[in-house]
């Protein structure tokens, strides 16, 4: 197919190791004359962005190569196979894992998925989109908009489609519209190893809504972290653009009031109901970071609040979702359930919202826990999570969440006036809330994935509450990349 | 454990080959000491309800057993796993693919579910149900009607939720609500193989409804058709009973009419969509048979019909269903899309729908097909698919089907009038059309499964349209069974 050619490669400085040296170069040529010499990064030359994560330290890697196609994308894979090399896959670098991030500059090889946006198929009949891997979520959206349509995986970030795909995310919406697993009929994956140049790539599910024709396979890669296989497309869900939304932020008389009324909205609205958000004081604070929207309580900030969004297809006219909640918050405040509420502000509630996050890394570094809970331990993990921050009287708790969903994002800040924070106490810290997670029946990872930034929890947790989970893992990742080529996630126990 | 006895069963007689008597007999003993006596069946004593499927012949066991409890079941399969012998699975025995109904009485074990009924927990405020395998569709219903609450699949039949997850079943309001798999927060399985004796059983998910901290194995076993391992208990997602439904039966001034008028209303409500049937006149003919409801249409039966649902969980005073209903078919009848409707009969008009299977049963030898089509096809394939039984003209065409998620039930009977029709002729009948829904991009089972029915059109279809997945499905089922011992679905090429 090409010369080969050993000589030590032009592209880049990097300090590797004499004895990978020469298959390196090797790899380089190969894969350079697959990509083109733009699309080739080496060693100290790869521009930051591909090994920065949004959380956590950046990585090292070899080479970043950024195939054009699906096609190119499997003929990188098969290539990495033939020399024996481990690709880290990534999209926009959003995740919070590190599961995009190559974590061993020696030796690994950088996919991303930049450039795969090849295919855009809206099919309106179908309400579904085959989209390529490649792009962005804001993208997908901004397109669908003129349609009346959108994918309805809401979230802060601005992720690429595989990204999201090999994640599994969920978002502010999940309530309402499930994740991405609920809103995913298809994909195509290029595989670890092949033994054809051109790899090997397999399309999983048709894009059909309704579909019991295989085993379901593709469900697999779904949430698998960028392991078992490179997603290079798939056809997604569509749902139609909501024509009106109200949104309210709402103080519960008592923490133990937010259940009752979670309960309450869910049995008299029901699907009605897109977003249902849980916000500590400290995180609503982080949220008004440099903001005068103090004004909206009539008091002191509250202890928590409630971001309660109603949303419809049908026009205010049909159905007036605005004044379906201000009467209910007029009930929920006479009845005493309710202390405070602030409706008619949408943007600036969701603005909120979504400035949390931000608001706490700016005071100090964040220990952030991306949690799920069965609803009925919700207050008591809380409870019991603060009586063992305790042990670290320095730490600030900030959490805020998807009640509706059952997702608490447990973030914590320490401050920069407390100086590092040890990696021995930190991993005593997390030990400690994990250990809370698994006795209550939660997940230790609700929508962030796991990556080398939860590998070792992952496997406690696990090998505490469900042994097999491990063992059968460790089989199925075996079946698609015996030789662990993929990501930098291990499954098996 | 127990004393082993390798004399003769004296549960029942059976027509066992020589060779397999002793072995077949050993097992019996065992596996009567584990279940009792009276949950143990042999040969020609094995009750016909177990083998005698809704549609197809009748099936043959060597031994039939019905476990009372997971651990039992496990322990079953664990036996038959050291016996080397082959189980067959089964819920209520309601499926259509005949992947419950064991096919072989020299050999196979029958496992019925019939009895897996340890757990029903309701969680109120996660609005889950964690369930055991052999509770009825019907039950789990009734039981949370009381509660405002319901498993939203809904069927004609009455499966198990067992055999509703192997075959991730879809029903009539999946445009709304999703198939089972869209359901389903986790679930529990025994697996084949286990060199303990009481089996191996692992809990895939823990019933949570957001949660990525591990691969999703537990999809795998959701529309296996009873193969890979026996499902044993599941955690469902509940949904609020709707507080209203407005039901009309359309008749479409031309079939071209269909799609856009499906889009409107799509476009215009959304998730309020509970249903969009379509109906041929020979299945509406079946449906009505014996009931004078034919007053309904102004004029004569019309060629094609839809059935449309709008439901909500607000009540009729916050939000006019059938007012929306109505005025949108007066605005349709206006513009010429619609020649005729019936409202304000919803029983009656769900009661035709669901009598249609029947209807044709009465009329002779119903030979059932069930797609779906990505629905820019639909119509076309029902054009091509009738020229195509041009060359049957005894075969009277009434299918039916799920406009709203692509599902078509290509229903046609074979009159009682017209004498015997042969195998080679209805294997051709069905080969032209399934060739032509892979040409199309659709599916050779929406919502039925595989199982030996279906098992080499199958191998047929997917040869064709992704050779990899049979590949790769193969080798996963050889992960969780490796000897084949479970159900009789081969899903590798």
């Amino acid at each position: 197919m090409t010369e080969l050619n050993d000589s030590e490669s032009v592209h880049g400085t990097s300090n590797l190791s004499a004895s990978s040296v020469s298959s390196l170069a090797h790899f380089i040529d190969q894969v350079t004359m697959l990509c083109g010499p733009t699309q080739v990064q080496v060693g100290d030359a790869i521009e930051p962005r591909f090994l920065q994560p949004a959380r956590y330290g950046a990585g090292r890697a070899a080479v970043m190569v950024r195939p054009g196609s699906s096609a190119e994308a499997a003929a990188v894979l098969a290539l990495a196979s033939r020399h024996g090399r481990r690709v880290v896959l990534q999209g926009a670098h959003t995740g919070l894992v590190r599961a995009a991030t190559p974590m061993d500059g020696q030796d690994e090889v950088l996919l991303s998925t930049d450039r795969l946006r090849e295919v855009f198929e809206l099919d309106l009949l179908d309400r579904s989109l085959r989209v390529s891997a490649g792009f962005r979520l804001s993208e997908v959206n901004e397109r669908l908009a003129a349609q009346g349509l959108w994918f309805p995986v809401d979230l802060s970030a601005d992720p690429s489609i595989g990204g999201m795909l090999a994640h599994n995310t969920g978002g502010t919406r999940m309530l309402r519209y499930g994740d991405v697993r609920a809103n995913t009929l298809g994909l195509q994956v290029a595989l670890a190893e092949s033994a054809d140049p051109a790899g090997q790539v397999v399309r999983f599910g048709q894009g059909l809504q309704k579909d019991n024709s295989a085993l379901a396979l593709g469900q697999l890669f779904i949430g698998s972290s960028g392991s078992l296989g490179l997603i290079t497309e798939a056809t997604l869900k569509l749902s139609p653009l909501p024509r009106q939304r109200a949104v309210a932020l709402v103080a519960p008389s008592a923490l133990d009031a937010v259940f009752p009324l979670y309960q309450a909205v869910m049995q008299r609205w029901g699907v009605l109901v897109s977003a249902f958000e849980g916000i500590s004081r400290a995180a609503l604070e982080a949220g008004l970071h440099g903001q005068d929207l103090s004004r909206w309580f009539s008091g002191a900030l509250p202890d928590y609040a409630m971001l309660i969004e109603l949303s419809s297809e049908l026009p205010a006219e049909q159905l007036d979702l605005r004044g379906l909640l201000q009467g209910w918050l007029e009930e929920a405040f006479e009845s005493g359930a309710v202390s405070d509420a602030v409706l008619d502000a949408d943007e600036a509630i969701w603005g909120l919202r979504h400035r949390i996050s931000e608001g706490l890394r700016a005071q100090g570094k964040v220990i952030g826990l991306d949690l799920s809970l069965p609803r009925r331990h919700f207050m008591s993990f809380r409870e019991r999570g603060q009586a063992w921050l305790a042990h670290f009287p320095q730490l600030r708790l900030a959490d805020f969440g998807h009640l509706g969903d059952g997702g608490l994002h447990f973030n914590m800040v320490w401050p920069a006036s407390a100086g590092a924070l040890e990696p021995a106490q930190e991993l005593t810290l997390r030990q400690g809330l994990y250990a809370l997670v698994a006795e209550l029946g939660g997940s230790i990872s609700a929508e962030h994935g796991v990556g080398p930034q939860l590998q070792a929890a992952y496997r406690a947790h696990w090998a505490q509450v469900a042994p097999g989970v491990l063992d059968w893992s460790g089989r199925v990742q075996s079946v698609f990349d015996p030789n662990r080529r993929l990501g930098n996630t291990e499954w098996g126990a």
